[in-house]
């Protein structure tokens, strides 16, 4: 049986473009493995939607992924993870792994003065997932969590540094510019893209969810004896559900890789 | 048959909040008429994804809102319309009014200089309908486009005055600053809410769709003679596809009335 699944791939699923991010630490970290990659490009952003509706777009992708025969899922976005991951690991049967939990020990085990700050989106930062999750670790820590929805659209529009972006960063940044916090936790795929300008405003260690993720992913991998063994060139698939080209545009500066194999799909109503 | 006519509504969609702003319009045109409103908040923003899309979803839209029997089908989103019109009206039997033609027609009545330039999204930019729809009233008339996609996400955060919205729209707008256009059209039902930021950078007349728009539909009921003739209040029903709250709390800036009387609907799969 193990042989089956060890050349099955993985799953890795997002609203978009983000959750590349993810995906190319986990090249990293495991460059033999097979990867689906599903950006719900028609429905993207899941940021400023309600609870119910992410959880009805999040199970599609993940039976979408399902009927591919994935042996993990990666919920490569971290509204999505901040919401779903209980009913997912309910309904689907294959371990899921989230970017919220991964992201959270990270912060924990970096924080000193046991006060951490997390940004995101409007619905993960409302969903207060990330301070549950840091707190169920260590519960005198501090959590406080910004909403900073500006970033995804200009990252999105290719912003990344300049007049807007710092201006943008400050504002949001401001409460958390001074010294009340030791650790920031970028709490969406998307902001790896601009650290730098998040660095230069607030000046702690960033934890990137999706490095993090990507170590979880190896992990559980291990633990299963699931990791692919045999030799052979890894295949990388990608599916979206509205036209592939702004994605593949967007997408591979996200990825740092060529984006080929690409199809469109329907979801539902997509 | 004239009297079931008149007392049936309006029928107004958009991708969100959008079109709240026409529908502004047209209550102070026509305040006697009852309108339908649907929102398509769960699958907002049409202006980024592929015309292929923003067809499927804006005939779903316009079906469920002739099953509630409406007279006269407002699209009040410039990217449904620049797209949608021609099939709508293939395929709705009531007349469709979008806000491409008549914001098109005001700029080609006020321009002297021939010179007009239009923003929008992404996708209304790239569809070239403005300038088509310009160009078949006076094809001497020069058109430029240009796509500005942060102008949405920033006035959605209410961000409608200060720094970031002036440098932002000062970097989109510096090709037209100069003299070389003496006409602006507003091609985004959003774009209203941030005229001033617009006026101070472009120093032109602009053309607001949302105006224009409820101009003509007053026309259309006038020349079709299904006006509402009869006294007694006026009905407004709200729908939209993801939760309430949100739609409330942005739309109530935009429609400058309150918001009450509203329903989660569900189409597709949102």
């Amino acid at each position: 049986m193990h042989q089956v699944y060890d050349e099955m791939p993985i799953g890795v699923f997002d609203s978009g473009v983000g959750g590349l991010t993810v995906m190319r630490e986990i090249l990293k970290e495991l460059p033999e493995e097979h990867i689906l990659y599903l950006g719900d490009t028609a429905r993207v952003p899941y940021g400023v939607r309600s609870p119910e509706t992410v959880m009805k777009y999040s199970l599609e992708n993940a039976k979408f992924l399902m009927s591919k025969g994935i042996k993990l899922l990666v919920v490569a976005c971290n509204t999505s993870s901040a919401i779903t991951l209980g009913m997912l690991r309910e309904k689907i049967d294959v371990p899921v792994i989230g970017v919220v939990d991964p992201g959270a020990r990270a912060a924990a085990a970096v924080t000193e003065m046991k006060r951490v700050a997390v940004i995101g989106t409007e619905t993960t930062i409302k969903s207060g997932s990330y301070e549950r999750a840091i707190k169920s670790i260590d519960d005198t820590i501090e959590v406080t969590g910004i909403a900073c929805p500006l970033f995804v659209p200009l990252i999105e529009e290719g912003w990344l540094e300049g007049d807007v972006v710092n201006l943008t960063a400050g504002k949001y940044l401001s409460a958390i510019r001074s010294n009340s916090v030791d650790t920031l936790v970028l709490g969406c795929t998307h902001y790896p893209m601009i650290k730098n300008v998040i660095e230069s405003i607030v000046h702690v260690p960033l934890i990137d969810s999706a490095v993090e993720t990507a170590k979880e992913v190896k992990n559980v991998l291990e633990l299963k004896n699931i990791i692919r063994k045999r030799a052979g060139e890894a295949a990388r698939k990608f599916f979206v559900t509205d036209s592939p080209e702004k994605f593949i545009l967007v997408g591979e500066r996200f990825l740092d890789h060529e984006i080929s194999n690409i199809s469109k799909i329907n979801l539902g109503s997509t």
